[in-house]
C-alpha cells in the first residue's frame, strides 16, 4: 500500500463533521473586541455581516459541528481530495524523506477556498439572504464565493484588489462564469473607495480596502451579508475537512508525520490541514512538529506584533488579537501571490503565540524553484500560495538527505496555478525579486493600530 | 450506489492494457499510402519520424497491447480518472436522462493529451532518443508532451500555431515550466516556415504548417522524432484507456450507455471513449448510438471528403485515408478553441464509414452556452473542445425531457478550461460569432488533395 501515488477516500468515508480547536486549547483565545467600547464583542456586533448559524460557529466551544447534507452534497463535486505521496520529487532530491501532499487544487475553483464558501453561501440561504458580497486578492476566494452562490442561486458580488483586476483578466472571467459581478477596488461604488480614488486614480488597492468596502454594501442591505475567505473562527472550522481526511488517509498507509508545513496567508488553509493533526499531537497521539511557512515579503507571524488589530482599513470591523503588520499595510507589487493580508487567524496566532506551532518566512525566489522542481517531477503547477509550502518541504528532505532521517513530511498544495502562469514566466525570465520586509515600513504601517492593553 | 457523484477507481483497478480496435472491426481500415509511389506505406516510411515500438503499435493487428509498468507509474499521478454522474447538470435541465461524464482535466496538462504523450516519450526513451518535436494549436497538446518529456529527461521543442501563440502566452509558459522549446510557426527555423512567412509576416499559421515545420527538424537529427498528439492509430490505443476505465466505472453503479457523445476534432479523446464501448456493442453487450460531435466552422466529418491526404501542409507525411477539408484549410480565426484540424483520424473516419459511428456539427455558441450551465452546475468550467459534447449531451438531455425517457447518456469532459477563458469573456460579452463553412472555401481548400482512386 505504501507505494500508492494517490491515498483515495471514498466520497462514503468523507467526515461529516468540522473540527474546532477552540474545544482542545490550554488557553482559551483571546476574544473580539467591539471597536467602539473595546469590549468583548458579541454575537449582535456581527449580525450586520454574517447570517445568526455562522455567528454561532465563530463564537463556538463545541468540539464537532455537523456538515449540513446540502453542503456534503456540493464538496462531493471534488472531495474527498487526494492525497499524494510525492515519490517522484523525492526521487528527484534524492531524500530519504516520505512527502506527502494533500491537493486541494481539484475543486472547481481550482483551491481549498470552496471548503468555506460553500458552507458559508448555504447558511446564508437557510436565513432568507440573496447577496453576498466579499473582497478578493489574487481571485482564489471570489471565484469561490461566486462558484458556490452559483450552486445555491445567490448573487456574489466581489471587489478585487485593482492591481489584481487589471493584472488577471482570467480570474475575474471565471468569476463571471459562475455568475460573480466584479469591481476592481478602490471603486467608485462606496465612500471609502471613492476617497482613496481622489487620491491616488491608479490605487493599486489592498485586501484591507477590499474589505472595508464589500463590508460597507453589506451592511447597507438586509438581504445582503458578506463573506470572509480567511482568518474568521468559521472559515478554519470549514477548512479542518482538510485535515480530517488527510488524518484518514495517512492512516490508510500507516504513516504518521514527523513534519507538517503549510504556507499562511490569512491561515485557512494552514488551519485546516493543521488543527486535526495539533489536536492528536495534544491528545499524545502523535508528535509532528507543525511550522507556518510565510513569505519574506508579508512575515505577518515572523515579524509582526500580536495586537488588537481591525480586519480592515476602513475599520468597519470588530478588533482581533492577531499578529499583524498594521491594518494600513499595503503589500508591495513585485510580490507575486497571495499570502499578503496584514494580520494572521486570530486561532493560528494563538496557538503559535501559545508555542504549539512554529513559523519560518521564505523569499519568493526559493519558492518559485521548488514549484518548478515540483512541476517537473509531479506534474502539477502549483498557485504561488503553497510554493511556499513546497519550499519548506523541499528544505526539510534536504535536510534528511544531509542527516540521513526518513522523516515523514505532510504538506497541502492548496491550490493550482493555471491562472498564475504570468508569476512563473517572470520568474523563469529572471524578472522575479526578493523582499525582506524593512522593520521601518512595519513601524510605519503600525502606528494606526489601536492601542489596547 | 447510483447516487454517487464520483464513480472511483483505486490505483490497483486501473486497466494495465489498452484496447487495438483493428482487431475486432468488420473491415480492415484502409492502409496508408507512401506519397511518391501511392503504395502501402512500410514501417521503413515512418521510421525517421517515429521509434520502432509505435510503428509497430500503428500497424498492429494485436487487440491488447500492454501497457509498460513506468508509464503505468506516470499515469498513477492523475489516473484512473474520474466519471461523474452529473446530478446537478440533470436537475437545472430538469431531464429524466442520466448524464454521465468522463473527467480527464484531471492530468497535469489539464486534458487527456498526456494519456498519449506519457507512453511516446517513454517509448523514445528506450529507443535512445534524447528530443521530441511536435506542433500545437491551443496547447493542450503541446502543454502534455513538455510534460511527459519532463517525467523522462528528453528535450520537447514546440511549434506553436502563430494565432494562438499570441493569444495564450500562458499555454507557452506552461510549457516552459515543464522545460519545453517553444516558438510560433510558421517559423523562421524552417524552410517552409520562412517561405510563409516571405508572402505573410503575419501569417497566423495552422495545425498543418506547424506538423511541416516540427517533421522537418525532427528527420534531420538522428537523437530527434516527431511527435503526433492525434489522429494516428497509435495515439487513439493509448487513449483507450479513458474508455476501458470508463467501462469498468459504468459496471460499478450498474449503468449502461444508450448514447455516446464524444468532440472530435483528430479523434483521439473521442476514439479513446468510445472504441471500448463500440467493442462491447460489436459483441452485443450493449447498443448505445455512439455520436461524434465537431464544430460548423471545422466540419470535417459531416463535410469533408473520404480521401486520401496529407497529415500536414506541405505533405512531408504518408498519405492517409481520412475524412478531410483538404491539407490546405485554413480554419478561421473566430473558431474559438481546439478541433480545427483538416483531418479526421483514419480509424474514426472507416468506422463512421462504415456506419458504427454517426456524426454532428454544433455551432460554437450554442457549446458555450451549454458550457455556462454546465459550470453553474457541475462546477468544472470545461475546455472549448468539450463544450461541444456537453452542447450534445444537453440537446439529448432536452428531447427527454420532452419524450420523458429516462436514457443514460455518457460523454467525456477531456479538458478543464482555466487558460481559455479568454473565449468565455468573449462569449459572455456577445462577441462571439458562429460560422458554416462553405462549400466554395471547402472546394478551394480540396483543390490540392491528391487524386487517387
Amino acid at each position: 500500500m505504501s507505494e500508492l501515488t494517490k491515498i483515495l477516500l471514498d466520497e462514503s468515508e468523507m467526515p461529516t463533521q468540522w473540527y474546532n480547536i477552540v474545544a482542545d486549547l490550554p488557553e482559551p483565545p483571546p476574544p473580539p473586541l467591539h471597536p467602539g467600547t473595546h469590549e468583548p464583542a458579541t454575537g449582535e456586533d456581527f449580525a450586520a455581516l454574517f447570517p445568526k448559524a455562522l455567528i454561532e460557529q465563530e463564537m463556538s466551544q463545541e468540539r464537532y459541528i455537523d456538515i449540513p447534507g446540502e453542503v456534503l452534497d456540493v464538496y462531493r463535486l471534488w472531495r474527498p481530495s487526494p492525497l499524494f505521496r510525492a515519490h517522484r520529487l523525492e526521487k528527484l532530491l534524492d531524500t530519504p524523506a516520505k512527502i506527502y501532499y494533500k491537493y486541494e487544487g481539484v475543486s472547481p475553483a481550482g483551491s481549498h477556498k470552496p471548503n468555506t464558501a460553500v458552507p458559508q453561501v448555504w447558511y446564508n440561504a437557510q436565513e432568507g439572504i440573496r447577496k453576498l458580497t466579499t473582497e478578493t486578492g489574487a481571485g482564489q476566494w471570489g471565484s469561490s464565493l461566486a462558484f458556490a452562490c452559483a450552486q445555491f442561486g445567490l448573487e456574489s458580488e466581489i471587489w478585487q484588489v485593482a492591481a489584481s483586476y487589471r493584472a488577471k483578466p482570467h480570474r475575474r472571467t471565471m468569476m463571471e462564469v459562475w455568475g460573480g459581478k466584479v469591481h476592481p477596488s478602490p471603486s467608485d461604488l462606496t465612500e471609502f473607495g471613492r476617497s482613496l480614488l481622489a487620491q491616488d486614480p491608479d490605487h493599486p488597492g489592498s485586501l484591507g480596502i477590499a474589505i472595508s468596502e464589500a463590508v460597507s454594501e453589506a451592511i447597507e442591505d438586509p438581504k445582503t451579508r458578506y463573506a470572509l475567505g480567511s482568518v474568521l473562527n468559521h472559515v478554519l472550522l470549514h477548512q479542518t475537512i482538510i485535515g480530517e481526511e488527510a488524518l484518514l488517509q495517512m492512516a490508510k498507509v500507516g504513516a504518521v508525520p514527523d513534519v507538517i508545513v503549510g504556507c499562511t496567508g490569512g491561515g485557512s488553509n494552514f488551519g485546516g490541514l493543521a488543527f486535526p493533526f495539533l489536536r492528536e499531537k495534544l491528545k499524545g497521539n502523535m508528535n509532528p512538529v507543525i511550522r507556518c511557512v510565510e513569505p519574506t515579503a508579508c512575515p505577518t507571524l515572523t515579524k509582526g506584533q500580536y495586537r488588537y488589530d481591525f480586519g480592515d482599513t476602513a475599520g468597519l470591523t470588530p478588533l482581533m488579537k492577531m499578529h499583524t503588520l498594521g491594518a494600513s499595510f499595503i503589500p508591495e507589487p513585485i510580490h507575486a501571490g497571495g499570502l499578503r493580508y496584514h494580520g494572521m487567524a486570530p486561532l493560528v496566532s494563538h496557538v503559535y503565540n501559545l508555542g504549539l506551532v512554529e513559523a519560518i518566512a521564505i523569499p519568493q525566489t526559493e519558492c518559485f524553484a521548488g514549484a518548478l522542481q515540483f512541476a517537473r517531477s509531479e506534474g502539477i503547477v502549483p498557485a504561488p500560495e503553497p510554493t511556499h509550502a513546497i519550499a519548506a518541504a523541499v528544505r526539510e528532505a534536504l535536510a534528511c538527505k544531509e542527516s540521513g532521517e526518513e522523516k515523514t513530511i505532510l504538506t497541502a498544495l492548496c491550490g493550482h496555478g493555471h491562472l498564475d502562469l504570468a508569476s512563473y514566466d517572470k520568474y523563469m525570465a529572471g524578472g522575479m525579486e526578493d523582499l525582506d520586509l524593512s522593520d521601518e515600513v512595519i513601524a510605519e504601517a503600525m502606528k494606526g493600530v489601536p492601542n489596547i492593553v
